[in-house]
């Protein structure tokens, strides 16, 4: 099949590489020209803007817009749909908020286009181990376009298979699943991104509790000298913590086990916030969920106004002088 | 009557003020001899070491314990032990673990002695405002002690009754209470500190919120450049949260409206961490309580390892050059 | 003045009542024509829709909207927006969402409306101890209807001056402040009512504790057998923890000590998760306000799918065949 | 070698058998004569009591011990104590909390007895899979005793090899780590079950909300038709999450998509509650880490005192006749 693809970063570049490693055709556009040169080199078809995009496609075109989530794709798509013409489809691959992706496709059905939200992981390691594709759309036009997102998928490989899986649709052995109307396909990835954020900071805590145990923080007949890239490498063999972020987590602490190439500082983005809305929108208790993305909060600043004012009542009940007054 | 201080701080002065300005007698030691002195032109005797102290007093003899938790406290008492007699009691009115209070209590027992926890509220405000105290030990001994109690507490003062209360004991109205066997006072001044630590935690996350309102993390149009002493005064009449520790956050806040005389690094005693102990050995969920002790630990370090690690991962499965990666 | 109320509830009557108190005039108006006829006899002007309430004020006119948040709320504004002359204001005392406010400001100032919105704390009490206001708005036209406010206002009462407090504006000592234009009132009042989500929980873990200790979880010989409304009691005089939802529970406790009058399942309104959502718009970590939400869902089910999940996990990976496994 | 093994149930059973599987002899011991029989007749030397035990086995013996941490090994340790003779060794495989440990290699050492602690992950799956094994002790003894780890553990196996990695000890990669001494290797497993019980409550928390989406708490239109065992199986190939814990999550949604053979009710067991004792020792902050366990105490109650105390606030200050109140 052919696909358009407009952004050309990290993870879309890769995504146009793996549909041509598959035999698919793609046309290709990015604001950074070198990045559409680079991939013209291997095989894609460049253009040097969205029109020049919409006219190199076939009918029914099939655009997947892989940008930041926000204002870039937003303003792409509003774009596009002044270009395409009915029974084309627009594919959203990047981390939109899912009521975005609501609006947009009653929005865009009123011109006659189509609108797909795929939630798409994989990050860096897509182009090779392929990508894990959570689908929102019409149901029609998701199998329409299944050449490509089978082309993405990981298939089946080398994992055994679940047993009691009984299943008429085999999508999800293969790595992508037709979640829903639009939206499901990000609101799944959404909570996958959640999931991923308590497993992280889970790993994090227990990780720190293991450095700390020979810190000087203990007195030294309390402390063990521990070699924590030992105890990541030994857990990914028959433990129940075994998992890729383990696999992650035991490559970084095998070249830098004291983690001195890292601030501490850890960025999130929208998909934490929004699973904690959504939690909240159906009364769902979250405190592992929520704590993971306020300990990010947590580690991108100090001395905040509620520490301090902390100190302000501790110092005011008890007149205690700590380090906290200055 | 008559009574026997050791430790004249913050807390031990001035309840040897309070027992002085209601008519009793006090024999005080302190290794500061400076503090012996001041108390001693107060009106107190004052000594020049344990024996002394032991020596002035008349049998059966009270000695009131005010050092902080831990060794100074038990070096003290195991000293006290062997010059005391058989009929005279020890009371504790630090900040115990309640767990050492009931060894402490079966220990003495066998000497003869009797033990004495107390559970002292009130800070540097006690002398005025009275202290609010929480006894453990034998019934008898704490009510033969009944005076010396009576005078330390605040009394029913100015405050409304509560209705529907019924009780044959009437100690409680006036700032104290008779909680259990030794053990039991500190155990109830422990939960007293935990709650204290969710509620100062509850107000610190508040105002962080108010405060960061007008903050140049939010676009200028969504920010209120809100008056955070004017809201701290005028909740303290007729809203929910009405309260002592509000009543110290708006006088901080009144001061220093931006709490730039604090560095935001908190403190924790033993009691916060106990009272998780004391929850987990119970089964009883606590997310309040220890959240709050955590983010006490949280204002005190940064780049912490944990934090370390989730970059690391992010960095792993994303190549996400976060600020977090030097 | 005169002042027009939609919404004679618990609040909205005692609003009238403490208005004509302080010889103030009201135009009541409820669907429920009994509320309107009690008020009547006490002094207010009963009417019986919207269109006679309008009629029967002078202009400019001032209504309080005191009715639920949402669509109570919104479509009472609706209708009185199109019935009201340019100049006179709505006033929204219930506990509406801030954002709602701010497009509501916006939306009825193109038709010449003022619209003031008030965050009221006070209760079933605010008839006898006045109501805290924290009112947002055009600055002119609060100081306009100050008479009404400052008439529901607690005023300064027996409430110890905060010291070292200079302010020009005295309103806050007396119960109200001025805290911005249009949505800042009630988001002020969104912030009290986190902070009062997260004493409560603080409260209800420490008792938690407090009545399990005495219970057959624990080994007999580590039991305290507590007198927890002896202890809510005493930490009203003289403790760090005071507080009026401490005089509450210690009302509650008086009469029913064992809570048998209460099954444990617990409300929560809008404010707390409006909370936690403006807190992660401005990235501010709220462990404890969050997790006082989240125990109040889970206090309101059991069995949930997550806990499932947990046992079948369990299940899978250790053959645990525990009491979760049917 | 030659291993004696108390204890056959669900572990100690199948660890015999990997170790016989692979040449080893083992002598066994278990209060149920049956486990004892249909070990025998699978080639182990089975015994009736532990002098027989100790009997049967070459100097010097290998004893190890597979029971429930507390009493029942408490206990056994301490008659083999009285069995053993200098040069012979006990190893504690169990869960024991490494304080325990400690002390025990202490007192035994008195008597020239070792004593190994093995923290060893692998539930039901062991036989199959092999034994995670986490190593505490005299780093020679463990040398000793290495073709036993070395056959219980999962070896190298198809898992890819960590990226940078260098070490001189290559235990860590085929599924085994002598982490330090007595007490170091449960220490270690300590924190392994934390970080799972971590990662096991993101899963649930994640796949409540799924559930909860397609529930009635929503408004029809709001609602997903999500198929949670189609979600868990794609998550298995090339995401994120991916993990043990997943694919036993794949499993039992497979067979189970609902649920239903589960009431809701989640056991602990003490690792959880000392991971965060450990925690509080070393001031290191684990809001995720203590949240599962709570949510774990959560799953077994409803009604808890606290959530009474909630409503019995509500009711005193707002007069809410919640369905929290009788």
């Amino acid at each position: 099949m052919q696909l358009g693809i407009i952004g050309l970063g990290r993870m879309g570049g890769n995504i146009a590489r793996r549909l041509m490693l598959n035999g698919h055709q793609t046309v290709v556009f990015d604001r950074n020209t070198e990045f559409v040169s680079t991939l013209a080199a291997e095989g894609a078809k460049g253009v040097a803007d969205l029109p020049a995009l919409v006219a190199g496609l076939e009918k029914p075109r099939a655009v997947w817009v892989m940008l930041p989530a926000g204002a870039p794709t937003e303003d792409t798509i509003d774009t596009l749909s002044q270009l395409l013409e009915p029974g084309d489809v627009i594919i959203d691959g990047g981390n939109t908020y899912y009521k975005d992706d609501i609006r947009r496709a009653r929005d865009l059905a009123q011109k006659g286009l189509k609108y797909i939200d795929v939630g798409t992981s994989g990050g860096v390691w897509g182009l090779e181990r392929g990508y894990c594709m959570m689908i929102g759309g019409d149901a029609d036009e998701v199998l329409r376009l299944d050449p490509l997102f089978a082309a993405l998928a990981p298939g089946l490989g080398s994992i055994p298979r679940t047993k009691d899986r009984v299943a008429d649709d085999d999508r999800a052995e293969r790595g992508y699943i037709h979640a829903g109307p639009a939206g499901a396909g990000h609101f799944v990835k959404m909570i996958h991104n959640g999931i991923e954020y308590g497993m992280m900071q889970a790993f994090a805590e227990g990780f720190d509790i293991l450095k700390t145990k020979s810190s000087e923080i203990l007195p030294e007949d309390q402390r063990f000298d521990l070699n924590v890239a030992d105890i990541a490498e030994v857990w990914r063999r028959g433990s129940v913590v075994s998992s890729w972020l383990l696999d992650l987590t035991a490559d970084a602490l095998a070249g830098d086990p004291k983690l001195e190439g890292f601030s501490g500082s850890v960025a999130d983005s929208g998909e934490g916030r929004w699973t904690i809305e959504a939690a909240m929108e159906q009364a769902v208790p979250v405190p592992v969920l929520s704590n993971s993305l306020f300990s990010r909060y947590r580690s991108r600043g100090q001395g905040t106004y509620g520490d301090k004012l902390l100190s302000a009542m501790r110092f005011g009940f008890g007149g205690h002088v700590e380090s906290g007054k200055k």
